[in-house]
């Protein structure tokens, strides 16, 4: 489980911080960034510093959220850290789509536990980072002191894969209190309802469709109690060219309809915005605010 | 000289138009980028809006620093445009190294009017900057009244080639008080003195180097009146790989002594910060402050 050091550069008041260790979820080496905020670095801050968990959607390494996302200034101003975890398994000998789509296989896990062959081998992007991730960054990190709490006082993002990623990991977790707080910018909130949602079940886990309700956040929100009240925001661009067919976001509002989810579920039409970082970059200020209240920091 | 707009896309208050054009300058369709901050949406601001243009380093085109340098939120806070113009001519029938190097040739314009065969037929961007796309711009957003000002309050900054580009730029064209300020990071002060410099002025400009002097930064410093007492801004990382060998910002310095520039060059180090966007997007605040002053916004 031993960490390496690929790249530590400034960024803000921080450092971004890229990394890969050995994943016994995945079996692969598995790629991480991990922005340490100003804080971290202030040795007069005592206080342990909470984490952000972001899910970068399809296609996406730990690279582009690091960019272009532009978390680091939020970071800094309430005091998270933040953690890019990939999209996938990736390597030698890790399947992939046969006919090497983009939304499916390498760099697009969809963050599940995946039962069916050749993917059942590499493909537990769920237990990766809801799991294992966590634990590992915690060990490498506080060794000496706890400075940073990858595990405890954490809350989670993401986008389009990952802000279903996100949904579904936050709801599944939830009596645990496993994060404080849960948002997503143009989610995928109902994958068993749409196409990059169908393709990617049935090839993790496959033709079953019960097995696939356990990962969709529209029936998560049916079966699952909001015990502490919690507000789960989203926003999603009007001129997102998924909007329609893949994101569907009316589909949560009605799932929680009659459960404790109703009128919870905050979800924000962004007038013009796509499915870019332009979009995203955009909202991550609301966003960051929203899980610094989650997380104490204000 | 008509413009086409490729794409137009909300970004934080405003909007990113991506258009392309013939120039006359380049004889090429040239690409360029440009943000107009939310104060251009808003019928009740009716003073014309300023513009800072924005010079990128080697390899870019205008989307990298439209994607991750995020002057966006800075331009909607004091109400300024931006304009990414790109780094050189591009398409069919435009040379290009021979050895298809990264730093010469298409994508490393160097901003000057070639005049060595095969370059001086495209190679004028120069003359397209400075010259060629500010009238462009306005002659086609300006139609009906003077909402924004892409010729007279106007400043200009850049990164690495960019940076070098944007300080030749204002100090040749001082007399006539073109730009209201300039910045620059991690610019190459002195090409005339390092490899990347001596590659591109010998290329594009020949042997004499007499030709180089009127584009590099550090000669014009000695030979430019500093006519209204201006300050350049420079931001330079300490862990940037380049400082030594290309950026050198310590000679721009020494070739202010003397001279009405010296102690109007803030050259600030900035520890631990190399050459990529997380340093550039970390200083573009401190940067957008200083223009927004010399364009009366604050």
């Amino acid at each position: 489980m031993s960490i390496t050091i690929n790249k530590e550069l400034a960024s803000c008041g921080g450092r971004l911080i890229k990394l890969s260790h050995e994943s016994i979820s995945t079996h692969t080496k598995m790629d991480v960034n991990i922005y340490l905020p100003k804080q971290f670095y202030d040795d007069t801050h005592s206080a342990p510093i909470p984490t952000l968990y972001y899910l970068s959607g399809l296609t996406c390494s730990p690279e582009n959220a690091s960019e272009k996302a532009f978390w680091q200034p939020q970071a800094d101003k309430y005091g998270f850290a933040v953690v890019f975890p990939d999209t996938s398994p990736r390597g030698e000998g890790v399947a992939t789509d046969p006919e090497n789509s983009w939304d499916f296989g390498i760099g697009a896990g969809f963050y599940v536990n995946a039962t069916e062959s050749p993917y059942v081998k590499h493909y537990h992007m769920y237990d990766y980072v809801h799991k294992e991730l966590p634990v590992v960054l915690n060990d490498h990190f506080n060794k000496a002191s706890k400075r940073v709490d990858f595990t405890e006082n954490i809350s989670i993002t993401g986008h389009s894969m990952g802000g279903y990623g996100a949904l579904a990991g936050f709801l599944r977790n939830i009596s645990d209190n496993k994060y404080k707080s849960c948002s997503a910018f143009a989610p995928i909130v109902n994958p068993s309802a749409v196409l990059w949602g169908e393709k990617a079940f049935s090839g993790y886990l496959g033709s079953d469709k019960s097995t696939w309700l356990e990962y969709d956040p529209c029936e998560l929100i049916k079966k699952t109690e909001n015990i502490k009240n919690s507000i789960l925001l989203i926003h999603v661009g009007t001129n997102d060219p998924f909007l329609k067919n893949q994101l569907k976001p009316e589909n949560i509002l009605e799932a929680s309809k009659g459960t404790s989810w109703e009128n919870k579920i905050d979800v924000k039409l962004a007038v013009g915005f796509d499915h870019s970082y332009y979009f995203i970059s955009t909202f991550v200020p609301e966003h960051a605010e929203f899980h610094a209240k989650a997380l104490g920091l204000i």
